[in-house]
């Protein structure tokens, strides 16, 4: 198994989610053959093989064994009790250079864990962080940090506005990302300490196109292309987003049946409403990407199946193709350092 | 002019708003007449008096002088160069026991400001706290601090859980409010370093009805009565809240406008997606509450009508005549003191 040939080979955590390894080894078909993506599938060798003999596909897709497994409701410190579990392996596989990033829908702080100790963080980065992207329009937004790192210091805000700016280009073809800094008020001085301080860290910061504070209520108006915060703030504001869109739209449903219109709301929901939810759905955004390592995870959701399994494969390939950790790293090398990180 | 008589006197910020002073003279006199709540308007008596003149009502609702008032764009320091603003005034008025509770519409950061420094912490309370009042159904939820203190100690958490519930009981008519601590994710250990510290408190706090972390994909859901959080974190949650409901409602328009059923979809947002809209109005809420000082603030939203002054002075009288200040004070007295603050 070699990562040369046609593209960047992904590494696939086939032990993580709460439909796997089913859905997953089905994902990884499905990005092999409609996808063009190269994967290797990581896990039990003998439940791996015969769901491929399912699909056909035993010789299509290559095996790597891992006998153990993060299970989904297991927190970071199982990482130190399994070394040998699935997501292990596969970071070990694009640590030896043989992958060339990974995906897994396993537990996010298992990730994470996992992720941090056996990859460890990029040359320059303190700290990852998990980017997720919000379904503005027309253009996405980038949001980062999503949770990898809760308690964040001014400096690693800065690196986070980096991280963010590689993956907007790497990943979604931005050009130029305009960076902004989720806080609680327009002005510079708005703020809790760290973003205040993060505020002027920003200005200063050489290689970023900083545009100031967004607040709340910008975050799905695309008035930046990436949004850096620390992890508790942006994994409060990604769920609250999620909460309020669903209970919007509940309440909306609940408002039609009530009417008299409901037959016709039914008609609008089978049609447009469907594409609608479709496009909040984190499966169709193909997952979170944990940046600052040496190597590139796609976070897929939990209750990803294949289609978002597949769509987490070709992102992660994108990623890799586009050289990502090495954008990354010239990204920061080029940025002096902060003397207390250092 | 007397507190004393048929219920509590509330003292309105006839200054302060986008759309003062006409406006907020106009809500006091629906506050006046339509649901029998004493006020008096402090400002800039002539401006005043030709406003109340306008609507017949110059013997109905007394006027307290104040030159100067606070602009909307003015932040917290500007307390400070004015001492003699409406809000300030309205503060005194509060102090010398002529008045009861205080509305403004004028920005938040200058009513916190002036308030703090006016009417005082509460003996026993570090900070105070802003709450806010969240649209689930059946029952409202309590989000506090939505932005008084952006940098809150673990200690405060507690203290804001207690604000938060005397307000549920006095506001809103709760009983047993239950208490949520807005983190990420549901264990204990989920969290930054604030978040946990604060679950230790919460869960050993007398007096409370502790029901563990709640998740920004919660706070819709009415999981708990009362969300605690730091004003950081509860400002850009709330924030975050108003943006995807504009969000939801401004795509599902879009897909209505885009599809065949235009004409149909014209009808459902006429009937009853004006009432959602309307329950997710901020003004429908009454307002903003700050809480914890020697007095109570009812922060009308800043681009206010008549209506929505007239329901804050209603909420404002709800909550003097149900004795919140108090309320709070015999809550937080048969608390143990925290250590590091005293």
């Amino acid at each position: 198994m070699q990562a040369g040939g046609r593209g960047p080979l992904i590494a696939l955590d086939a032990m993580g989610g709460d439909h796997a390894p089913g859905e997953i080894v089905a994902g990884a078909v499905q990005a092999v053959r409609e996808r063009g993506v190269r994967v290797v599938l990581v896990g039990r060798p003998y439940e791996l093989h015969r769901a491929l003999a399912e699909h056909d596909a035993v010789a299509e897709v290559p095996i790597v064994r891992a006998d153990e497994a993060l299970t989904m409701d297991e927190g970071a410190l199982a990482t130190l009790r399994r070394p040998r579990s699935s997501i292990a392996v596969a970071c070990h596989l694009v640590r030896r250079g043989d992958a060339a990033a990974i995906v897994s829908a396993g537990s996010t702080a298992g990730v994470v864990a996992t992720g941090r100790l056996r990859l460890r963080g990029q040359p320059g980065i303190v700290r990852p962080a998990i980017a997720v992207v919000l379904p503005t329009r027309p253009k996405p937004t980038v949001l980062l940090d999503a949770g990898a790192t809760a308690d964040a210091k001014p400096e690693m805000l800065v690196q986070f506005a980096h991280l963010g700016v590689a993956y907007g280009e790497a990943g979604l073809g931005m050009r130029d990302p305009r960076v902004g800094l989720l806080t609680i008020g327009a002005e510079a001085e708005k703020g809790n300490k760290l973003a205040k301080r993060a505020h002027e860290l920003l200005s200063n910061a050489a290689g970023l196109d900083f545009a100031g504070n967004v607040e709340g209520h910008d975050l799905l108006t695309g008035k930046v292309d990436v949004v850096v915060t620390d992890g508790f703030t942006g994994n409060v504001a990604l769920k609250t987003i999620e909460g309020s869109v669903r209970y919007a739209f509940g309440q909306l449903r609940e408002a039609i049946e009530e009417s008299r219109l409901a037959r016709l709301g039914g008609m609008l929901q089978r049609s447009r409403l469907r594409e609608l939810s479709g496009r909040l759905d984190p499966e169709s955004q193909g997952g979170a990407v944990l940046l600052g390592l040496n190597g590139t995870v796609v976070i897929a959701h939990g209750s990803s199946r294949a289609r978002g399994i597949a769509g987490a494969c070709e992102l992660a390939a994108r990623l890799a193709s586009q050289g990502i950790v090495s954008r990354i790293g010239e990204r920061t090398a080029s940025t002096p350092k902060p003397h207390r990180l250092w």
